[in-house]
C-alpha cells in the first residue's frame, strides 16, 4: 500500500515524518504523470509544487486556513491529497473534476481561479473579512511571478502593504510562466536568486560596522545613518519591503523541510509577508523539465516517452493565423504583433523568429497590451494583438478608450473564441461579441474557416481602424490553403446556399454545421438559405434584410452567449428597418456559464450541431401555418 | 500687453528667461482661476502643473516630441499655450474645447487620455514605433502619483525596464491623487520626499568607504560587496531603479530652473527615465491650495471667494445613495464599502466617516477592487462597489470571472451611469448594460428616481449574489425620500400609465420624459402605455410580452448605446417568445462616441427627450395602418 492510498484526510500528512513526505512526493509525481498522461492538462506546473504542497498541506489547517491558487492549474496536487484523489481520472472531462479550484467542488477549494493575477486580491479581501468578523484563520495566495506581472497582483499588493493585514503570499517562482518571464521585476527576481548580497544575512554587515574603527565624527555620521538605512542594504527582496512586504527568501522549492520553516515562521509573522519559492517547472519527470513550455498545458500523451498521442488532422487556425501574419510582415514593415506572454498559444512564435524587432511579449498584462498597441499605432505602426477572447475581456476598456475613441489601427486577433473546451467555464470564449459590438466605430468578424481567416486577417490589416476577428482553438476545417489572402469588402457576407423557406444565418465555422443542416432539411422538403455573415459588425444589412423578407424566417446561430450577440445584432437590424412579421430564432449560448468538456459535447449539449440547427428551423417553420409560409414565398423569392 | 499675449506658438518660450517663465506662471495661473470659475473643470490639477508644463515646454520641441498627459484633465496650461488660449472661454461646453487631450483637436495633443494610467504604454508604444521607424524624438508621460496605483502602469513599466526603450516618465507627485493617496506606494514615494537617506547624493559614501582603514581579508571582501550593491544603498528611487529605470529626483516642481535642468538631464539619459517631480494641486490660488480635493473638478464658482455658483436643487442620485447605504450599514455589519480612489464622487464619504473599518479605499486599481469584493464575499461579507459607468469598464473581466462566476454577493452601484456631461466622451456611461447584460445570473437594475434607487439598494444587498445597479450622475427628480427603502421583487417592472396604442419602456429617469411624451400623445389622440421596467436583467418578461401583445407596438428608451442595451434585450426577449408581427422601436445611443456638453443638450442632440419619445411613437404608428391598430386594441386590451 502506498503513502498516498494512507491518506484520508489531507491532515493526516501533519504526522509523516520529512523522509515519508518524500516518498509520498515521489508517489505524487508518478500519479501526475499517469492520470495527465491520460487526461492532458497542466503537468508541469503541478510537478513544480508538489513539495511547496506538501509543506502547505502540513503547516496550514485546511479548509479552516484558505489557499487561494492564483490562475489555478497548478491544484491537481491540492486536489488529490483532499480527497479527490480517485476522480482524478475524470480531470477536465465532461462532468469530472475540474482542472481549477473551484468553491462547489470541494470546501478545500477557497477561491475559483483560471485567469491570472487575482489571488492576492482576493486573499486580502478574505483577511479583512476575516478581521471584520473576529474570525482567526491564515489566508495564503500561492502566485507564480508570470502572474505577478499583471497590474492587478501589483494593486492588490499595494493596498495589502498599505493595510498591513495578516496575509500570506507565495511567490512560486520557476523563472518561466507560460512564456520565458518579461520585464523588469523578472529580471529583478533573477538578481534576487543569484546576487548573493541579495540573498545573505544581515549579520555580516553588523559585524562589519560594529568593528570600523572610530573615525572623525563626520563619518561617524554617516555611519549612523547607514545604520538607519540598514534594511535597504541588508533585506533582499527590498522592492517588496518598499511597499509594505516582509520578505523571506528565496528558498529552495523542492526541499521541503526548509519549506515548512519558512512557512512556520511566515505564519507567525504580522502583516504581510511574501515567501519567495524557487521552484523547477516540470520537476521530476525528464521530459517535462526538458521542456517546460510543451508541458506546460498538453494533451494525451505517451508516458514513457513524453511524445503527444493525438497528432495529424487539419491545422489549427491558431497556426494559420501564424503563418499569414509572418507573410504579411513580410510585405509591411509597420506590422508589429503583440501578445500577453502566450507567444506559443497565439501562434506568434514564428511571426517573433522571423521579426524579433517587430514582435512584443509585454507579460501577463492584457491591459498595457492593448494600450502598448493604441501608442504604437498612434505612432504610424499597425499593431496585430493575439490573444484569447477569455483574456481579452481584461482589457475591455482599453479597446474602448485607447483605441476606438482615436480610430486607431489595431487589429485584435481573438483565438479561442467559442467553446474552449477542457478549461472549463473560466476559459470559454463566449462574451466578447457582447463586449465589443457596443464598441463605436469596431470592425468584427469571424471567419467562417481557416482560408477565410487568412483573408480576414489581411482585411483588418488594411482597414484604416480598430478591426478584430475572433476564431476558434483548435483544428480548422481543412479546406485547401491556396492562393494569396485577399481583403474582403467590409460589411459584406456570404450566400452559401439559396432556399426559400427559411434563412440560416450562421457565424464562423457554424456555417458548415448549418449547411449540413440545409441538407438534412432538404431532404424533408424544406428549402433552406445558408448565410454565412462574415461581419458581426457592420451587418451586411442588405443582404440580411433581403433574405428575412424572401423567407420570412431566419435562424442565427452562433457559439457565444445570447445576450447582445450576433443574434441580438440581427434583431436590432430588423427593428431599426421596421421589420415586424420576420419570425426569428437565435440559437446560441443561454445565460449560464458553460462547464468543461470537449467541444463536440459541449455543441452537442447547447444545440449547435447541425441536429440541433435543423430541429430549431423544423420549430419555427411549425409556428407558421403553411399558407402564410407559400404565400411569403411567391412574395419573395424569384431565382432561388 | 502681458507675456501671455505675446506667445504666438509655443516655441516662443524657449527664449524667455527665467524670470520672464515666472510672470508667465502667475498670468496663467490668474487666466485658469478665471476661465474655470466660469466653465468650471479641472482647476487645482492644473494649478499644480503650471511650472512644469512651462520647462516641458522649454524643454521639448513639440509637436515633434510627444507628450502624453495621463487622466488628462491637467492639460489646460498645454492648451492654452499650444494655441488654443482663446477658446478656453468654450472649455468643456458643447462644441468647444475638450477638457482632456484630443488628437483631432491639435497636433500638440499626442494621444487622446481621460481614464488613469494609460500614459506609459501609449508612451512606450510611440518609443518603440519610433525606433523602429529609426525617427528621432522624445516621449514624455506625464503621470500622477494617484495614477501610478493602477496596475496598467506597473505593467507598462516593468515592460519599459525590460525594453529599456528610451522614454520619460515625469512622475507628478502632489500628494493627493483625487482623494488622499493610498497604498504601499504611496508611503516609499512619501519617504522619498523626506527621508534624507533616500535623497542624498552618493558621494558622501564614496567619501567614507575611501576613508575606511585596512583591516582583515574578510571585511574587505564585504567591503567589496559593499561597494558591489552600492546603488542599493545611495540612489533614491529603488524601487524604480529595481524594475529597469533611472530615478531623478525628488525635484521641487514650482522651480522652473531646476525642471529644466533636471528633464535636460532626463532627455540625456539612455533608457527609461523617471523624474520625481514634487508640485502642490491648486498651487497659487489659496482656495484651491486649502481644499484641493474640492478644486479637483469643480463647477463654475466666484474666483473671488472660490465658492461655488451653483447650488440648490433636489439631492443628487450619489449622496442619496451615500446616505442610505449608511443606513444600510446600521442595519447589517456585513456591508462593506469599497471605492477606487472616488470616495467622494461616489457618495461613500458618510459611510467612510460612519463605519471606517468597513470602508476601503483601494487607490486608483478597479480591477483590485472587483476582486477584492469577490473576495471579501467568499469570506462572508457582503461589499457595495461603489464605482462609476466608465470605469467599471476596466474591470468587467473580474465581474465576470471573480463574482459572478461564483455567483457571489457583491453590489455594484454603477454610477454616473448615461450622459455625464462636460467630461465628454472618455466619461460617458453608455457601455455599462451591454457589457454586464451578458454576464450569466447578474441581477442589472435602474431607478427612474432617488426614491426607487433606495429600494433598489435594499433589493440588491437582499439578494445573494451579484447584483447591480444604474443611475445618473447629477440631481435626483426631486421625489419625496420618505419611509424605509423596500426591497422590489426582482424582475418585476412597473405600469406608469396605461394606454392602448403603444408601450414605451423607460429605462431609469426616462420614464418620466416617458410620462411627459404620454400625456402630450394622449392630447394628440394617442394612448400610450409606460412602463418603468426596473430590471434590465431579468426582464419582467410577463409584463412586457402582456404589453407588447396588448399595443402591438414598442418604444424602448435609454441612455445607453443600442448594440447589445436594453433595447436589445427587449428584441431578443420577443423573439425567445415567438413575437413575430410587433412593431418595435429603440431609442438610444447610435453607434458613435457621445461629445461633450451639459446633458440635457446631448439628451436633445439624441432625441431622448419627451418630444424625441413622441415624435418615435407617432413615426412607428405612422407605418401602421390605423384599422390594423384598432383590430389590434379590440383584441388586445380590455381595461385600458
Amino acid at each position: 500500500m502506498s503513502l498516498l492510498e494512507k491518506i484520508n484526510e489531507p491532515a493526516a500528512i501533519k504526522k509523516f515524518t520529512l523522509a515519508e513526505l518524500d516518498i509520498l512526493a515521489r508517489e505524487i509525481r508518478q500519479e501526475l504523470v499517469q492520470t495527465v498522461a491520460r487526461t492532458g492538462g497542466h503537468l508541469a506546473p503541478n510537478l513544480g509544487v508538489v513539495e511547496l504542497t506538501l509543506a502547505l498541506h502540513s503547516v496550514f489547517d485546511l479548509p479552516r486556513d484558505k489557499i487561494i491558487w492564483d490562475v489555478g492549474h497548478q491544484c491537481y496536487v491540492h486536489k488529490i491529497l483532499t480527497g479527490r484523489r480517485q476522480e482524478m481520472t475524470s480531470l477536465r472531462q465532461f462532468g469530472g473534476l475540474s482542472g481549477f479550484p473551484k468553491r462547489a467542488e470541494s470546501p478545500y477549494d477557497a477561491f475559483d481561479t483560471g485567469h491570472s493575477s487575482t489571488s492576492i486580491s482576493a486573499a486580502l479581501g478574505m483577511a479583512l473579512a476575516r478581521d471584520l468578523k473576529g474570525e482567526d484563520y491564515q489566508v495564503v495566495a500561492v502566485i507564480g511571478d508570470g502572474a505577478l506581472t499583471g497590474g492587478m497582483a501589483f494593486e492588490a499588493m499595494n493596498h495589502a502593504g498599505h493595510l498591513q493585514a495578516n496575509l500570506i503570499v507565495v511567490l512560486n517562482d520557476n523563472e518561466m510562466s507560460i512564456a520565458p518571464p518579461v520585464g523588469g521585476l523578472a529580471a529583478y527576481l533573477s538578481r534576487l536568486r543569484t546576487d548573493p548580497m541579495y540573498s545573505r544575512g544581515k549579520e555580516e554587515l553588523e559585524n562589519l560596522l560594529n568593528r570600523l574603527p572610530h573615525l572623525g565624527p563626520r563619518v561617524l555620521k554617516v555611519i549612523d545613518r547607514l545604520k538607519d538605512s540598514f534594511k535597504y542594504l541588508v533585506v533582499p527582496g527590498m522592492f517588496f519591503e518598499e511597499i509594505g512586504f516582509t520578505y523571506l527568501g528565496p528558498i529552495e522549492g523542492h526541499n521541503i523541510a526548509r519549506l515548512k520553516e519558512v512557512l512556520q515562521h511566515a505564519r507567525n509573522t504580522r502583516g504581510p509577508v511574501l515567501v519567495h519559492v524557487i521552484t523547477t517547472k516540470g520537476k521530476g519527470y525528464q521530459p517535462a523539465e526538458d521542456h517546460p513550455d510543451r508541458f506546460h498545458g498538453i494533451g494525451p500523451f505517451d508516458p514513457a516517452t513524453g511524445e503527444p498521442l493525438a497528432g495529424g488532422g487539419p491545422p489549427t487556425y491558431t497556426s494559420v493565423f501564424g503563418a499569414e501574419l509572418v507573410r504579411q510582415g513580410e510585405k509591411n514593415n509597420r506590422l508589429v504583433a503583440i501578445t500577453a506572454a502566450m507567444p506559443d498559444g497565439t501562434g506568434l512564435t514564428p511571426f517573433a523568429r522571423r521579426f524579433p524587432k517587430r514582435f512584443f511579449d509585454v507579460g501577463i498584462a492584457e491591459q498595457h497590451a492593448l494600450t502598448l498597441a493604441a501608442g504604437l499605432a498612434a505612432a504610424g505602426m499597425h499593431p496585430v494583438v493575439a490573444i484569447y477572447s477569455t483574456f481579452l475581456q481584461r482589457a475591455i476598456d482599453q479597446v474602448i478608450h485607447d483605441i476606438a475613441l482615436m480610430e486607431l489601427p489595431v487589429v485584435l486577433a481573438i483565438d479561442r473564441a467559442g467553446l474552449v473546451g477542457e478549461d472549463g467555464e473560466t476559459h470559454q470564449g463566449l462574451f466578447d461579441v457582447s463586449l465589443l459590438r457596443c464598441v463605436p466605430g469596431l470592425v468584427l468578424m469571424a471567419p467562417k474557416d481557416e482560408q477565410e481567416l487568412r483573408h480576414m486577417l489581411v482585411t483588418a490589416l488594411q482597414y484604416q481602424g480598430p478591426a478584430a476577428l475572433r476564431y476558434p482553438r483548435g483544428a480548422g476545417m481543412g479546406v485547401p490553403l491556396t492562393g494569396t489572402a485577399q481583403p474582403l469588402p467590409i460589411g459584406k457576407g456570404e450566400v452559401l446556399r439559396r432556399g426559400r423557406d427559411v434563412t440560416i444565418l450562421a457565424l464562423g465555422p457554424l456555417a458548415y454545421a448549418a449547411l449540413e443542416a440545409a441538407g438534412d432539411l432538404a431532404a424533408r422538403g424544406i428549402e433552406a438559405t445558408v448565410i454565412n455573415p462574415r461581419f458581426i459588425k457592420p451587418l451586411d444589412e442588405d443582404l440580411i434584410l433581403t433574405w428575412a423578407d424572401r423567407t420570412g424566417h431566419l435562424v442565427t446561430v452562433e457559439e457565444h452567449v445570447l445576450a447582445g450577440g450576433f443574434g441580438s445584432a440581427v434583431l436590432e437590424l430588423l427593428a431599426r428597418n421596421g421589420r415586424k412579421g420576420i419570425r426569428v430564432r437565435c440559437l446560441g449560448v443561454k445565460d449560464e456559464f458553460v462547464h468543461q468538456g470537449k467541444p463536440a459535447i459541449l455543441r452537442e449539449h447547447l444545440g449547435l450541431t447541425p441536429a440541433g440547427i435543423r430541429a430549431a428551423v423544423q420549430a419555427l417553420l411549425a409556428e407558421t401555418p403553411v399558407l402564410h409560409r407559400r404565400r411569403n414565398q411567391t412574395k419573395g423569392i424569384s431565382g432561388g
